[in-house]
């Protein structure tokens, strides 16, 4: 099967052919898409390689491979606080088998639909198994969320729990158990709650947390990353663009519904396990006292610590300043195991 | 190294922290890069992979690899009638061998410099080397070079010299002589004519035809791609596109001085050889009659067929309708040797 055959029998679809996302002017099929612009908004643009090996097993669901080499990119827009209008596919296979594609874009096709996010460029080779995407995305000037705009005594907030993907990796590891998705439905799976999830989806099927970016820029968020490394080295990302230093309470930190007791052993999965996925941000006090005022049942803002002066990370295990230190410094690597 | 390091070391450079390119909001270093909009363009984008083994031999010099990985991705934008503003790289590489960084990325930020074309995200990999490069420009709308504009009566023109890229991959297979380029300059390589050039060098330094490109806006033409696959398949993309067929002179097909004479063997390299990278577009006749009366030593507009009724190609030998049929058809395989 040739490229252009692959690419229009397992990526394009309806909603690639629909005429509701304005901003796609020319999508596939000539020498370069083209994207309408508007001067009062800028266009987002992230790309990400997903290398069999690396950052997947070998023998991994393809349907995971194709939903989550999109949803690591959707993450960096939500992080930026864009909207996706569409993305370009680099694929890289060892060969065209149908059992492959089908699944792979079934799992891509699905985030692609649920945000709208069109097909728009590609191109296929034949070599060893690697994803290249770059998405496209549009935010309005001025409400764009940047790493460096962390402010002296914001409080540093997470969108959910932390710390399973990370353990699911570690127990991939010892014992490789691989699933096959086959007889769960991609929508159950998707609106399943991270805080109820396995470990496993976690990790297969992280959720960009674009439901959140409206929520955040009303509460005039102007700071955030989504945490792929880990909330320590990213958190240190933040501190480091916007020259301030942070505390963290690790009571504070949600952890889903399965997460063991923290320990010793376990407390790297949260700190610095990486492949989250949630978002990490910073909310000025009284933007977040009048978001608990209205939400009483709030369940999708964590504040977990506050920035302060310095350049500095202080642990503290328990909510307060005056409890024990767990950790000082600014070291990134102490947490990796 | 770790990833930011080989990007900040080898990769950014005095021309990507310059402001001379407005449509750059923010560059390398949070999740998303940010580009301006203005209302009256678009956006042009385009994606390639250059694969070790499949789009350059093993051993080329990484010289070559840099420069041309993004020298296919400008060649693209040329074909739409767009001005670089910036790419995404996605690098996966072996081990990260200074040696190869080094020369992979000067010839890589040679090209960059030279379009202004700046690095707005990264990605490394370890791996296989491959280079997924995705390519952002801008284009004044209803100004872009699209395939499906194609009119009865149109001139078919190509900007330089084919098949000399396609002899040199000949060459290769049959005798593995992969030049090491450390003692050529590149600025003598890019300033030296196609017809003047080795098939080496037209190989492995193609040159982006965006030199023309308001040369031809300014001749009112609306429809453009790069010839990569070889003139005839190419053409066939604009012709199914615009609903067209076509005849072709093959005595008019500029070839460069080292090129042979045509002959059965031969043909197929300038027919269909690929790795030109000129500029295939059309022109109604009186743009170019125009054209013609202001510049008599011309060199860059070679009218080689004409846009007709139907959805064939006949490609006659001499400059008359009425010379001998080479071929007629619609067959893209016929000239794959």
């Amino acid at each position: 099967m040739d490229e252009f055959s692959i690419i229009k029998k397992y990526f394009m679809d309806d909603y690639n052919d629909s005429n509701d996302t304005k901003e796609v002017v020319l999508g596939i099929g000539d020498d370069c898409a083209l994207l309408q612009q508007q001067n009062d908004k800028y266009i987002a643009i992230s790309t990400d390689t997903f290398l069999e090996g690396t950052h997947f097993f070998k023998g991994t669901d393809p349907m995971s491979i194709g939903y989550k080499s999109l949803a690591v990119n959707l993450s960096d827009l939500a992080a930026m606080g864009a909207k996706p209008i569409g993305f370009t596919l680099a694929l890289t296979i060892p060969d065209s088998s149908e059992n492959f594609l089908e699944r792979f874009s079934k799992g891509l096709k699905f985030l692609a639909k649920k945000f709208n996010c069109k097909l728009i460029g590609g191109d296929t080779t034949k070599g060893n198994l690697s994803i290249t995407i770059t998405v496209f995305g549009v935010v309005e000037k001025g409400k764009e969320f940047r790493r460096s705009n962390a402010k002296l005594g914001d409080l540093i907030c997470v969108s959910g729990p932390l710390g399973g993907a990370s353990l699911e990796v570690e127990e991939r590891y010892k014992n490789l158990n691989l699933i096959n998705y086959s007889n769960r439905s991609l929508t159950d799976i998707f609106n399943t709650s991270k805080f109820e999830q396995s470990f496993c989806e976690m990790l297969d099927f992280p959720k960009p947390r674009l439901d959140i970016v409206e929520l955040l820029k009303s509460l005039n968020c102007k700071c955030a990353l989504d945490i792929s490394d880990g909330l320590y080295g990213d958190l240190q990302h933040i501190l480091e663009s916007s020259g301030k230093g942070a505390f963290l309470y690790l009571s504070q930190i949600p952890k889903s519904k399965n997460f063991p007791d923290i320990t010793f052993k376990n407390l790297h999965n949260i700190l610095s396990g990486g492949d989250d996925y949630e978002l990490l941000f910073t909310l000025d006090k009284a933007s977040y006292d009048n978001y608990l005022l209205n939400n009483k049942e709030q369940s999708t803002i964590y504040p977990i610590g506050e920035i302060i002066e310095g350049s500095k990370i202080f642990i503290y295990k328990n909510n307060k300043r005056e409890s024990e230190i767990l950790y000082s410094g600014s070291g990134f690597n102490h947490f990796n195991s």
